[in-house]
């Protein structure tokens, strides 16, 4: 089933915005159709269309209800943005579609790309959910410097230079559910030496990916699909 | 370290090709320098630069070790190519990197697209070994049609259709290590019901990946993570 997204509801009625207007026309519903909605916030919403407009629609709310987060972890990805805008892009839509739940964006030593185009990847974030009929839309930050990422004993570091480390399922899988997990991955380059060992001196610890060296966007969604399967 | 690829060696020299030349090249290499090389067959060299050609370079094997199979599993990857070309490259590209043996594609009833090409994903292939340090090049095999297909009791086929079927996990662990595991994935509208069935009448195994709906390149790249990772 085809989902849409809003970002306005009351009670009664819902809203969608110009982009997914134009995605109900293409879908050639009429004021008077069936469609299902989501807000991002685990609402799913059963509507009629009552009102179609130019870079608008307005909904009556039939039936609502509220949708559980399915992941056991709360996963919050920090990761320095790749030089190609398409692979960041690329790990966005795929990240979200595997299961996130929070990202933020890092500057560090060598990042070579320290401007992102939020508006951007909030569509992509967007489009991803409704394509894997998710119901929560993760949040998504601007950048950071690594130095700003609070670190607590579920925060780790995903750093090649690392010898000691434990897997990602082995450092995980002891936290109790629902345990907000952090988990940073570094740039192109990777992190500094300094970087990695700040961090891991204010607690964060260091884990491994995999048999593989992989890359950024590549680490990124390795988190997502490991953590959305841990059990 | 930068790993180098080549396709000819006898028991004391390597070559490389125009590529791999290039490559080289770029990176200012000199006759003389030690570099390491793979042959995608599971051995790596170390050898040193005894000429640089125009689009050639000869290469004396000073040792060679032969490396194991990092995985668990031997993974033959069906799949329908995307009508995108840009999704099925990124789609081998981060599958290879994750780790994969094999992969067919499939022409299937709602295939889009019945052309691959080839040479590029060969390329593609060589590249995401190199750059994540593994010593086997998967098998790249042409589009075939999905009747085809050989089933036996490691086929697995991720269809959404099926209301029954196991998750990857629990569908994989009982097999016994070193098992080739076949696992089938549709295009962009899924397999069709009958070619489903057919394939389950043949003794495939339904099987789903993880809490949301994937598109053809994610489940793909769902399977090689997860397969990397199952203990």
């Amino acid at each position: 089933m085809q989902l849409f997204f809003t970002s306005q509801t009351d009670g009664n009625n819902a809203f969608l915005d110009a982009e997914e207007t134009r995605h109900l026309k293409v879908l050639r519903k009429n004021v008077g159709d069936a469609i299902q909605v989501i807000d991002g916030k685990g609402l799913l919403l059963d509507c009629v269309i009552s009102r179609i407009g130019k870079d608008s629609t307005d909904l009556d709310i039939k039936k609502q209800a509220r949708q559980q987060r399915p992941r056991k972890y709360y996963f919050h990805l920090y990761v320095a943005p790749t030089k190609q805008n398409e692979r960041m892009e690329w790990m966005l839509e795929k990240a979200v579609e595997a299961g996130l739940d929070e990202i933020t964006f890092l500057e560090t030593e060598h990042s070579e790309k320290t401007r992102i185009n939020m508006g951007r990847l909030q569509k992509i974030a967007v489009s991803a959910i409704k394509q894997s009929g998710q119901y929560y839309l993760p949040l998504i930050h601007p950048l950071i410097k690594l130095d700003q990422v609070p670190v607590d004993d579920h925060t780790f570091i995903a750093y090649c230079g690392v010898a000691e480390k434990a897997g990602l399922k082995d450092a995980i899988l002891p936290l109790k559910e629902n345990a907000v997990i952090s988990i940073l991955i570094g740039p192109e380059g990777d992190f500094s030496e300094k970087e990695a060992n700040d961090m891991m001196h204010k607690g964060a610890r260091g884990i491994s990916l995999g048999n593989s060296r992989l890359r950024t966007e590549t680490a990124a969604l390795y988190c997502a699909i490991m953590l959305d399967n841990l059990e």
